[in-house]
């Protein structure tokens, strides 16, 4: 009786286990629960600009995005802190020679700050468009809702000022009520569609990329009504972009003395990214390491504090790599290799230009090596300006940042050898010929 | 009484219980096995030669190193093939002009091919040194034991050919015996030296990139008796070298026509792989993707079967990244990337020498600037051979390779500007113009 009560009892206390061990297993081996649907408390109308409304039923989000305004860390090669290009570079100042980007050039900061800087900017002048502003305010797509993207770029910069109220916020890349990520700027919308692509069929990690399309692409302003155009119809390579601008036959402006007419790059990123980079082939979105994860108590959310991913290692890097310390090792690495060859490629430019410019003064130089010079010049100081006007310093793509930049200085030096040609003048070959800078850049505002 | 003895049993039940997870998570704890050692069949002689002999106590490996006779396989831009880099891209036969290379150069093949090929090629000629012997035979150590490494090297190839009977083999990185991994290249641990590193006080991860290094580093040949020479003393960046080689005013040959004393670089993938490449910095050594762990039953071995990891992609990479396909994937935009880049560095090179040949041959030429004219050449013409003699097209260090490739190019066709300048003649500066390979290079035999 005693034996056959402890059996019984041993009996029930291994069925007990092994069904809480099975119970344990069970549950491990769920699917996570489904996303948590955040019950708005506010109900936030179509292209609201103010975000502040929109930061109701998302205070986390919002306010991480209120940080981006104090945000002011320097990291070695960028972050957020404000400091002039000029300063830091003078070749600068004569590579946008005769362009309002020779006055004044600072690094970006925060979104928080879009419109402080944009109207602080020396490069504003009477006839700056409105364009400008493209960029800049969560206004924007309610305005281009409104009256279209022509005639909101048709319009002075000051004359569209009483209507832009609010810097870059929740309205420049979500819809209001679905918050799923959209395409807002009607230029990239259009830049897509060129290349027979529509944003509305990419998953959302694509989309946790595209979104910062709608400002972190290169773009130039065609005709009179200066109206936004993101030039990725032959494809978005920089050679790509350099075919199309040359078949529309654009340009910023003709650099002085020297006659070349000049495309300005502007902050490719997006294209560089996603020219087979590393990062990008492994599924990597730009949300991922500029807008890491953070923890609320139960709550996770994307940081809106958008910045370099180097101000916060741990959060953006350590997601994925294990070891932080050896990324930031192998950024460095990448980053001083980048700069180095980015000031040497400016040496080969400047000294092209300053070939080119003698040659340009004679009246006897060969015409059409003087135009082969200019034609070499253009291509090589937009592919150097690609890499250039870029952030992260090459990291969002390393190699290709370095083949462009060979690319560029070899067309830099062939620019200044057809120079000398045409002048029929060896001397314009001199290398590293002091330049002076006069006047000197003026400090940030 | 019923009531005691049961709760007597469960306690006991617990206890038990508690104590065999204890006894679990205390074993799941332990260190792994002592590695198990291998008890010798044969007893192998210290730097024995024959290969063979050590195999009857390492079949695997043995067998493995055997199987490098056959291994055939071409990769896009390199793998185990007979493959002639001069019929491939002319272009070399011109830069190699004046000297051997230019006559012949394959691509390398597997360790057990090492004997047929360096006795094959057509750049041996009655004069050739012994030294060329050195990364070539097993019987090397016990050789440079017995005579010394100044003796060795001073014979004639032809001389010393009866003692050289077998390929690379067990001998050239290993001790007999303990069968660590051993520098036994004298040049080699003369350069470590030079550079303030004892490579008896490097870690076994270490080692396992650098017995690589015994043969696969830059060199060149000392004064009359040809004494093998790896030019580490300044460092082991292309830059330090150059200096180097510079400061001892070595060249190898002076380049026909043009005048210029050219040094050249042979596969530096050591040193190249070192430069703070992403592989190297992560703490891999060339063996984890030369030679991946293979299985024979319970028996884990590296594979001697040295080739290209992208023959056994799964094998090699597949140890550490999960999706081999994006590696692949990235593999082939480096090395796409490198080649372009390799390609239009040579373009700019064979301008160079093209109007530093014609400034040479004018009696009234600036012998200054001619003279600089050849420098620049010298220290270009090294940079791209540091890159296109190593192996990988690139894979080994992209960012370095990139790199290197910019100066390059930059001095490349500063060396033109300044051959330009010193003739007087800016018809020197013409690009690209057809060049002819006369005679054309003839096929591998």
């Amino acid at each position: 009786m005693k034996k056959t009560t402890t059996l019984i009892l041993v009996g029930i206390i291994l069925i007990l286990a092994s069904t809480l061990i099975g119970v344990l297993l069970f549950l491990k081996n769920q699917p996570p629960e489904e996303r948590a649907v955040i019950q708005p408390i506010a109900t936030v109308k179509p292209l609201e600009a103010d975000s502040s409304l929109w930061g109701v039923n998302y205070p986390n989000e919002y306010s991480s995005l209120l940080q981006t305004a104090n945000n002011s860390t320097a990291t070695t090669y960028g972050g957020s802190a404000k400091k002039s290009y000029l300063l830091e570079d003078p070749r600068l100042v004569l590579l946008f020679m005769g362009y309002p980007f020779s006055k004044d050039y600072n690094q970006p900061r925060g979104h928080e700050n879009t419109l402080i800087d944009v109207r602080a900017t020396r490069r504003l002048t009477d006839t700056t468009h409105a364009t400008c502003y493209s960029c800049k305010s969560s206004d924007n797509p309610g305005l281009w809702a409104q009256m279209g993207m022509e005639a909101y770029d048709a319009q002075m910069f000051a004359d569209l000022t009483p209507e832009i109220n609010n810097p870059i916020g929740c309205a420049n890349c979500h819809e209001a009520g679905s918050m799923r990520l959209v395409i807002t700027n009607p230029a990239v919308e259009a830049a897509y569609l060129s290349e027979g692509l529509d944003w509305r069929s990419f998953t959302r990690q694509q989309m946790r990329s595209a979104v910062c399309a709608n400002c972190h692409v290169t773009y130039y302003f065609t005709g009179e009504n200066k109206v936004l155009t993101v030039p990725w119809a032959n494809g978005m390579r920089v050679e790509n972009i350099i075919q199309f601008e040359d078949n529309t036959g654009f340009s910023d402006w003709t650099y002085p003395e020297a006659g070349t007419p000049i495309m300005k790059a502007r902050h490719p990123d997006y294209e560089l990214f996603t020219a087979d980079s590393t990062h990008f082939r492994a599924g990597v979105a730009c949300a991922d390491c500029h807008m890491p994860y953070l923890r609320d108590g139960a709550m996770k959310y994307s940081s809106h504090n958008i910045m370099s991913p180097l101000l916060d290692p741990q959060q953006s890097c350590g997601q994925c790599h294990a070891d932080v310390e050896y990324v930031l090792g192998r950024v460095s690495v990448i980053q001083d290799t980048t700069y180095q060859a980015k000031i040497s490629t400016e040496d080969a430019l400047v000294d092209a230009i300053s070939a080119i410019k003698i040659a340009a003064a004679k009246p006897d130089s060969d015409p059409a090596l003087l135009e082969k010079a200019r034609s070499l010049h253009r291509q090589a100081q937009f592919m150097w300006d690609f890499i250039s006007s870029s952030n992260s310093m090459g990291f969002h793509n390393p190699d290709e940042a370095l083949r462009i930049l060979r690319n560029s200085t070899d067309l830099a030096r062939q620019a200044q050898m057809a120079a000398a040609q045409a002048a029929g003048d060896p001397s314009l070959l001199a290398v590293g010929v002091f330049y002076s800078i006069d006047p000197p850049p003026t400090p940030v505002p």
